[in-house]
């Protein structure tokens, strides 16, 4: 079926209406209309190429809500009419140790995620959520709860999965020390999460306006982390801390927080740690600094249940798809509280933008 | 008590004999006569003010071993005739959360190291084990096996507990893939102790011609690690990794050998991780950076009864006291199979000297 969506031709041309076809739904398949697509960062990355591994045209998106309209017929666990969700993957082998301990973002043979790869039955390439339909195999099929807003669910799927899984994975509840270093999208998400699995949550940023909105998404403290005395004051305290920082960036002052086996996870940013990280405190106090990657597909479901318990959701920012370069411009100044949502009506609008 | 010991008295002149008094015994204390001691690198380092907090006199030495001949009278669990051993140290707050946890080495206000420190009830700068004789609270003796050679178990009390507590930690036990990084004194207690509890053990090391020594102590596998082509035949292995490199290295290409959730520990390097560490293998297989120091004092007899059990001793080369400034010579060259340990007896000879 050929769907319409948005897609970047080369890295630096603005993102272009670009028509394309999915594949013909196969026995395990859902055909979902997409309702909204979140805009996250790695889709700019992706876009522009800065990993120098983009083949274009690529169609982003990775934060997709929708409605089923059509299933396979092996498929039980949705029909026509449910809110769903697709994630950062689509597919991966199934049978692998990883595979079978949900944890398929670590796929041995490498997941399928969920724009720019090829598929693993097929060989095509495969677009993502910046479009008007998308075609996933039911087991990468979300249940969206009930009750939760189907556009500010939509980050869930990536910002969401990408901080409750490590706060799952190190065991925080009632009475754990969360630090969150980073006040943007997988930070704001951070804080809703941990602090609704029970923690007492600190907010590091460098920006003191950040203090009054922290607090309000639910942080109970904030630590300028340029001042160190503010540091100081928060030395040893910490059970686990999650960085949500994409850029190179010192992690020191921020093990210098943690308690005795106590845990720093770095969501946000894959290269070097400079300046060097100082071995003496992983030492002393059994320090750990680790990191986290997206999430697997049943703890994505059971983080969406939580969410939809706790009537959590992303704040966002809804903009119509014709605004996308314009969005990325902004996010690149991390103007947006805290989440773009493209409410993908606005394909059908040539022309139209919110706002 | 006025007992005879070596000690420097500046960072460059020689170790030289040395009379001091030790404490009049408590009635918790226990009263030692030094039978062996083991030389560690700390003790070059704490010798030479490598970390500029040396207060001298110091007299170094936290591989103790030997023959109970006084207890206080509250003491116990130990009597005259006893052997026993006493590490890294010898005393701590005993009531702070680490304390209650069996976690001395962390103690909230500081546990107190068996040299170089004050005595935290009188006051008095501590003397180490190169000396005929040491008084130390009972709660920090141990009791050392029948049927392990006193002289070789010197080293447990240090070089054991370090490489031991990362270990159990880390739940190593049969069918673990353990990595040791580095073969001296910490590297080949870590062979002995990995292999005992059932793991499979791989040594990292950069010099071929230890290859088959790493084999006659345990070491499944020897993997040199400048060969690119070994290390990645061994990417994603290991569940543990102990890195007892003590100087500045690469760890990057260690972790790339840990498998998902695998986990590198540092115990023997204290300063700045260059080249940098890469964030991505962290975040991808949530492989964890961490480190550890020492170990606490239950965790310690339990490791000396375990090396007991199993017949384990460090390799040792037994020298005179008056050959401690050559043997920091060689130990500076690497050149010890693997922990020189002092004969105590030597220090009533003078200018007596093995070999």
């Amino acid at each position: 079926m050929y769907v319409q969506g948005y897609a970047a031709h080369t890295p630096t041309d603005p993102l272009a209406p670009f028509a394309f076809q999915r594949r013909t739904p196969r026995p395990d398949d859902v055909v979902i209309d997409i309702l909204y697509c979140g805009v996250c960062h790695t889709d700019l990355h992706f876009a522009r190429n800065h990993g120098g591994v983009t083949a274009y045209p690529v169609v982003p998106g990775h934060e997709i809500v929708g409605r089923v309209s059509h299933v396979g017929a092996q498929v039980t666990r949705f029909k026509a009419g449910d809110i769903v969700g697709v994630g950062c993957m689509v597919d991966s082998c199934g049978h692998c140790p990883a595979c079978t301990l949900g944890l398929e973002q670590a796929c041995h043979e490498g997941a399928t995620f969920t724009y720019g790869f090829l598929d693993r039955r097929d060989g095509m390439r495969n677009y993502g959520g910046y479009s008007e339909r998308i075609v996933a195999p039911d087991r990468f099929v979300l249940h969206v709860p009930d009750g939760l807003d189907p556009a500010a669910a939509a980050p869930l799927l990536c910002a969401g999965i990408t901080t409750w899984s490590p706060l799952r994975q190190w065991k925080v509840g009632p009475g754990s020390k969360v630090g969150v270093v980073g006040l943007g999208g997988l930070g704001h998400m951070a804080i809703k999460l941990a602090k609704a699995l029970g923690a007492e949550v600190t907010l590091f940023t460098r920006s003191a306006d950040k203090a009054a909105d922290a607090r309000a998404l639910g942080a109970d403290h904030v630590v300028l982390s340029g001042h160190a005395d503010q540091l100081a004051a928060v030395g040893g305290k910490f059970d686990v801390i999650i960085d949500t920082v994409p850029y190179v960036h010192d992690v020191n002052p921020f093990m210098a927080t943690l308690g005795f086996e106590g845990v720093l996870v770095l969501v946000g940013y894959f290269g070097p740690l400079e300046p060097p990280v100082t071995a003496g405190p992983l030492l002393h106090g059994r320090r750990v600094l680790t990191g986290s990657f997206i999430g697997g597909i049943h703890e994505t479901q059971q983080m969406l249940d939580f969410c939809g318990q706790h009537g959590i959701v992303s704040d966002i920012e809804m903009m119509a798809i014709q605004d996308i370069n314009a969005a990325y411009d902004r996010m690149l100044k991390s103007d947006v509280k805290y989440r773009f949502v493209i409410d993908m009506a606005s394909l059908g609008r040539p022309g139209a933008g919110h706002g």
